[in-house]
């Protein structure tokens, strides 16, 4: 137990690693790394997968004798984890990183042009990597489901086709009989950068936002990157024209909050993440659209 | 030999990502990440040490039948570096890894305070690690040989005694003889800060220095962080009441277009970084020195 909770610290730490170079990425390297960054992302991504589908880790799982609730969890989840990542070959998982990275940095460049045929080839090898990745699950029913198991654990491209088509089913006639609320003051700029960031600053630093844990830059496409619980980092794009650089900014706290709030005691173990995809947007969504968007939070 | 390389392209790749924590540790990094951020260096130091100390390494370098020069100067250096890192526990050196992080954070924090004491514990506990690495090298005739080797490959301490002595030697007469220089309109400030900035962009620009392959940040205490030969960065420092900050950027710039101009043959190899500190002190010297303070560049 002991053996393998070390090696899971390990792989956790590379994958918090992993996210500081996707981090600064976005918000930090100049252009022309892109190349190189591709190499070291390519490199930690398999030194990780590599580390994790060590046949000791096998052993490990095989004797382990968790001592209490947590451990037992940490069994759980990396068995679920192990066994998926021993039919994905390391160079699959070292080229997924390095055409992600290269289709990064000419994403970035094709959207301030808006040339989609520069970006076109390098989106195709994206997802003929994916289908690799994919076919490494042949039993799966749909060519998706490897995937999305990958963001929303236990989940089939057969479920969300239900579950979203009941929602659809049930929110279309509650849109239409909603009343019609006007929210144009939101899009009546010209609203100035400098403004905009003064006042993400004091909206952030009224809902719990602090120097010492946080950031906040700016990127094209706005994420959030937890670096450590103590170190989470958000971003959001600025647009005189309208204020939705506080929807961004509220979006990505509430990612941000989910993971600075994770107990302690899960750190460098595979339960120190967000849960999956689902209920990571369920608390971005929450502080954009429940909190952001109602009176109270206004007044 | 194809094996090697490729082993020493991942040690290379480590050592980068190692470097841009770094980096991001003095120039981006929340305060409170400090901890976890000590932890990702350590296993990072840690997982580089195991992977270029692992048996195979030396099997392969036994084997190794280099197809070119550059290829025996590869073998050359890393024979050199691999006897030494064997001789190293791989716990001390993630050790080191993390009381140098940890350091770091309570020595901004105090510098800021000027307040030693709280400085002292830490700079204790280094000195101590440090001196344990030293004595992985029982042979050595001084204990900061092994240190000094790892910055100026073959040197020992009595060598440095004896070129610094010489140079004092030789100096003091110079320095006593020569002309004063009136360089106070260095410190005849205040020099507001934008204006310095503005400055120093203008003046690294004239000498080469791009956004897309470079960038200049702030930090407490000046440096250069090289994590690719495209993707150099550089920092320096503002004081109103003079002009530093340039000396302090053509510094770096010194160390940065030394490591920018490397071969791209040599990428991902051991070869890929400054030959030793000396070498690199007199790019950056050159810079912040011969050119910085002529009349030629300031005209």
């Amino acid at each position: 137990m002991d053996e393998l909770l070390e090696r899971l610290a390990e792989i956790a730490d590379l994958e918090r690693v992993a996210m500081l170079m996707a981090w600064d990425q976005e918000v930090c390297m100049p252009l022309a790394g892109g190349e190189a960054r591709g190499e070291l992302r390519a490199t930690v991504g398999r030194l990780a997968h590599e580390r994790f589908t060590d046949e000791h880790v096998g052993e490990w799982l095989e004797a382990a004798a968790p001592r209490d609730e947590l451990e037992a969890d940490v069994v759980r989840v990396t068995r679920r984890d192990f066994d998926k990542a021993r039919r994905v070959p390391g160079e699959l998982v070292a080229e997924l990183a390095r055409a992600g990275v290269a289709a990064r940095g000419v994403w970035l460049q094709a959207r301030e042009t808006n040339d989609f045929a520069a970006f076109a080839p390098y989106l195709e090898r994206n997802i003929e990597l994916r289908r690799r990745y994919s076919a490494c699950f042949p039993e799966a029913e749909h060519p998706y489901d490897p995937l999305l198991d990958d963001y929303e654990p236990g989940m089939s491209t057969a479920d969300v086709r239900d579950a979203l088509g009941r929602l659809r089913d049930g929110l279309v006639p509650l849109v239409a009989a909603a009343p019609e609320v006007d929210d144009s003051l939101l899009r009546r700029g010209p609203f100035a950068e400098a403004g905009q960031r003064a006042l993400l600053t004091t909206v952030l630093r009224a809902i719990g936002v602090d120097d010492d844990q946080w950031r906040l830059d700016e990127a094209a496409h706005p994420f959030e990157a937890t670096i450590a619980p103590t170190d989470v980092r958000l971003t959001t794009r600025y647009d005189e024209a309208d204020l939705d650089s506080l929807y961004s900014a509220l979006h990505e706290f509430g990612h941000g909050l989910y993971e600075h709030q994770i107990d302690p005691a899960l750190a460098r173990t595979p339960l120190g993440g967000g849960a999956s995809s689902g209920w990571h947007e369920s608390q971005s969504r929450l502080w954009e659209n429940m909190v952001g968007r109602s009176a109270g939070f206004w007044r």
